[in-house]
């Protein structure tokens, strides 16, 4: 049976040069030399076998992509420019070397996209389900980045896509909207963004939060796509229903002024100085909107 | 019952200020200002339900904190500060909101004496075992990392501690040498370092590889813990055996010249210049030292 030293050994021999990192994978600690007029922004996500994925339908490859995509949409929502990255796998025993390279393969294609290095990790077997988990280094380049908390009354709401339906299959392929995310974040306008990972109701109430304001979306205006009909055709949901409250798009909700800037931005509603999120309807009826999308038990 | 969003309530409670974290978590991404003088070191340590502790014994605090050691274990190995962190657990569905409160603080407890930020993370349920990881953050502040890639014959080698038997309780309860490494990497004495993580003698074999050199160990100088004879009295293995091979200590491991020096060293054996790791008896004879300790099947 092939051993996890076999597969370090094979990571060994897919090393990248990056002239950010002085000292790579294979040390404790793998060493960077951060450029100091850069703001350095981390975060780090993680994918379950069963929850965001599921290792039955979907091959390896596929699946190292996901979880690397959801970092480089972080990277997205604040506007900065990935950098490097480190990476986990718990393995299930059994799951054999090419199984291992395949999910690494995965990771590199959606990293290699951006020029992100990935400098290191830690990878065990265990008797449980696949968990993958990336940690992503992302550097402000010149550009401030963008938060949560900077959305003002009198401001636009857009999204940058149609929205519902991903798990008909978008979950594993949206293309994080890195170049986007920095054009907008670069343009000025923008004043929060956030990338719709757990539906758009729940991650407008974090803006809305951390912003101290409310939000009014125009039902009509929200961009449905094909796969929120789809599903709605065998669940008895809206279309709307899942354009709102689905997970994991993985577009840009985003406040500001967008008009003239040319960007592939829906406006979808405005931000409101009085706390509290509303739905309003084609009749004028204003409706509370409860944050649903993704929400785990404990 | 309770919801990942609950406990995000609860972690926002928890924030603390730090001069480095310019956002901190509750947003995509933390956001911190390097100091552009520090090198970045950054790596990542999972641990797994049933592989480095067992949910049925261990309490949540104590898995916590082992995790974040084993990263701090890391930043000692490397000589650098620790500086902050960002984690993801995937939590055994139905754990509850108090199982992962505790979870948090045992990883605080750790952090904290080393005033390392916690800056966010990535949190999800699931029907699997607890899966906790830690990304760590660490700054050489002054003095350049000490890589495994520098030791050169005539080097003498050092273990800073007893080995051995730590599965019967000090895998959880290690303190990482994190002030003695810096003590030891300020002191220009020392040419490579690791901890060690997966026993002396797989973990001297990374050292001799990446520094290209070999390697001989006297068999009467390795120190050995007690819990190394304790154990050979109920498996029939030496204790010898155990010092050598059993892993989880994370004990640092250094290669240099300490003499005089002052700190809880002890000479253990020498780097040599012919590839090769060698097990020196008290009668003399040179035997092969394989590297067994820890190796993951895949």
């Amino acid at each position: 049976m092939p051993a996890e030293s076999d597969f370090l050994e094979w990571l060994r021999t897919q090393r990248r040069q990056t002239d950010l990192v002085v000292v790579p994978q294979g040390d404790d600690l793998a060493v960077l030399k951060w450029p100091g007029e850069d703001l350095l922004l981390v975060g780090v996500d993680q994918v379950l076998d069963g929850v965001h994925f599921d290792s039955t339908t979907h091959p390896p490859r596929a699946i190292g992509r996901k979880v690397m995509n959801r970092n480089l949409s972080d990277c997205a929502a604040m506007g900065c420019l990935p950098a490097a990255a480190v990476t986990t796998a718990a393995l299930p025993i059994g799951c054999g070397l090419d199984y291992a390279k395949e999910l690494y393969l995965g990771l590199r294609d959606a990293a290699d996209k951006f020029d992100c290095a990935i400098m290191g990790g830690d990878t065990g077997s265990w008797p449980g389900k696949l968990v993958l988990t990336v940690t992503i280094l992302g550097r402000s380049a010149g550009v401030q980045p963008i938060s949560r908390s900077g959305a003002k009354p009198g401001d636009e709401i857009y999204v940058t896509g149609p929205l519902g339906g991903s798990i008909l299959g978008r979950h594993m392929t949206f293309e994080p909207r890195v170049a986007l995310g920095r054009r907008l974040a670069e343009s000025g306008r923008v004043t929060s963004m956030i990338d719709i990972s757990d539906g758009l109701s729940r991650d407008l109430t974090h803006i809305c939060r951390q912003s101290n304001v409310g939000a009014i979306i125009e039902a009509d205006t929200v961009p449905i796509h094909p796969d929120a009909v789809k599903l709605s055709q065998t669940d008895g949901r809206s279309p709307l229903d899942h354009a709102l409250n689905d997970g994991e798009d993985h577009e840009l909700l985003v406040t500001g002024h967008l008009e003239g800037l040319g960007v592939p931005a829906t406006l979808v509603g405005k931000i409101v100085a009085e706390p509290g999120m509303f739905l309003k309807s084609s009749h004028g009826q204003n409706i509370p909107l409860e944050p649903r999308g993704w929400d785990h038990r404990l």
